[in-house]
């Protein structure tokens, strides 16, 4: 009788620490806050600094990114002594916060087996679904982490200096050290407020250095490893269409470039089913950009900048943003 | 050569009154804020009060909604002495702000040749996409109301009383006087807060009789009216399932309707391809739902909520929220 009653007792105790292991298990798992593939320094810092904001506010949130760091974001993490984020092409079965982009294309492919509770982003409508109501942040701003030091403001958290450099790098990488017309007083308020905290004297030059430190490889580096650097695939209306996208100071450095590039476009739209390929060589300086176009409607899209293409290619003068500009030109060639 | 210098002239004074009467009707061109279809008293007063928001932050904006309001809504329009806004169907050609929905089945059939400029909402993601970065906020909240007053608040723009009793109805309805398991801090915070502007001093007792005055047909009316009170269509992996609900304090003349609404429920499904319908008479005193369901999917759905159906209903114990707790759970059962 006694070994009976004990072992209820063993049993019930088990179930207990079996019962509080999960809970705690549950609890103590971390949200996953991921940028797009292919990340930029958005991807990247605005996942560290949401990571933080998350954790800051009592609930504990890892950044992760789908990829190495650009070497323009190396320098960042460098300079203001930041790791960067563990790389993961996983998220099924765990709570996920998206930043810096808002459609399956650019998520980790398993999105859908993973629970979405947040969305913070500056990018159009993509499309994504929720079986239950969560939390989405999208604003017409020229950077993700300048909505996300608004929520630090409001919420009275103070950044880390580490975290404050980050994202200072972040929005001066998005918009072009303020040269991109999707900049607003938004991004202006929080780079002055960042380069504060982050002992930044002059951020307008440190965009310069930033950007010049990213391009250094622009004369060695292969093709493919520039190509990927920020390319996105896009869906419009049922077409596939990838638009990949740099932003320099030394334009003529990476025009000598343009040949390799065509190649590797056109070898990619035959293996990869892509229905159009199209490349931004952005002059930072000169505000305009040089559009490379391979694909079935490379007529349609020029005129859709009021250009024609001659050797697949085009200067289109004013031409900056990929996100305010050329993609709502393009989802018009494919409505 | 006088002549043809005043004609010159005039073209000239001709071409810039016509540019200046462009921009003017361009710049005077409200949005149109607009709630789901079938309104319930969130949609109606949420599209007031951001269309007041926006106007008052100098972007003018008119509230629209996709139908009547429902008696319930009519009761809160009459006492705080506001007009329900005028029934529009399209939207093409317009800028549009959403609000108390995010998905096509809800919003107005044309809304993809409309500008979709913002989105103000409390429920999961939809599957919206845009052409052009936007606005968008979304938060799992009890009323998309309390979202908007956290708006006014952080704007400092002070909410007129009548619209302060507007928004006070919305919240109350949707978190059915706090029951529902979507209410949250902020929806008590808010109602608080717009009760004393409204210069209502019991809100809890003005949530009874807000329902009462709602219900007050519930004997009278002709099934068709009470069953699109509160309907929505619902695309659940490509299956077309459409749920309603009424949520009552007299749970026991709704109950002796029910049959009235099974017949509906059944012709309904023949006649417009629902592959399932689902209704929830929600009892708010006894705080639990008659769950009435025709369709293929039958004993799943019963399963989805631990419940056999006999004669197509079923009591469900604490089910109250269509949001929260039913569509989370239907959705499984397409997954």
């Amino acid at each position: 009788m006694k070994t009976t009653t004990e072992f209820a007792t063993y049993k019930k105790a088990l179930i207990a620490g079996f019962l509080i292991c999960i809970s705690v298990f549950a609890y103590a798992e971390p949200i996953m806050v991921v940028g797009h593939k292919n990340p930029d320094s958005d991807a990247i810092f605005a996942a560290i600094s949401m990571a933080y904001f998350k954790t800051a506010q009592g609930t504990p949130a890892i950044a992760v990114a789908q990829g190495e760091p650009s070497p323009e974001t190396q320098f960042a993490l460098n300079l203001f002594g930041l790791q960067a984020p563990r790389v993961v092409h996983k998220v099924a079965g765990q709570n996920v916060i998206l930043v810096d982009h808002n459609n399956y294309a650019q998520a980790p492919d398993d999105l859908k087996q993973a629970e979405l509770v947040g969305i913070v982003d500056h990018h159009s409508l993509g499309g994504l679904t929720s079986n239950n109501p969560l939390y989405v942040l999208i604003e017409p701003v020229g950077c993700t982490n300048s909505i996300i030091w608004r929520l630090y403001n409001e919420a009275n958290i103070a950044i880390p200096p580490s975290i404050a450099g980050g994202m200072l790098s972040a929005i001066l990488s998005d918009t072009l050290v303020f040269k991109s017309p999707t900049t607003t007083d938004l991004d202006r308020e929080a780079v002055k407020s960042l380069a504060a905290i982050a002992k930044v004297k002059d951020p307008l030059k440190f965009g310069e250095e930033l950007f010049l430190a990213g391009e250094a490889d622009l004369k060695t580096a292969a093709v493919d490893t520039l190509f990927k650097r920020d390319f996105k695939d896009f869906d419009m209306n049922g077409v596939k269409v990838g638009v990949g996208q740099l932003e320099v100071y030394s334009f003529n450095l990476l025009k000598e470039r343009k040949g390799e590039f065509l190649n590797k476009m056109k070898k990619l739209q035959k293996e990869q089913g892509y229905q159009n390929l199209v490349f931004m060589f952005t002059d930072i300086q000169s505000e305009g950009t040089e559009l490379l176009v391979v694909g079935k409607d490379e007529d349609a899209i020029g005129k859709a900048f009021k250009v024609s293409l001659s050797n697949n290619s085009a200067w289109v003068e004013g031409l900056m943003s990929r996100k305010k500009q050329l993609i709502p030109a393009l989802s018009k060639v494919f409505d």
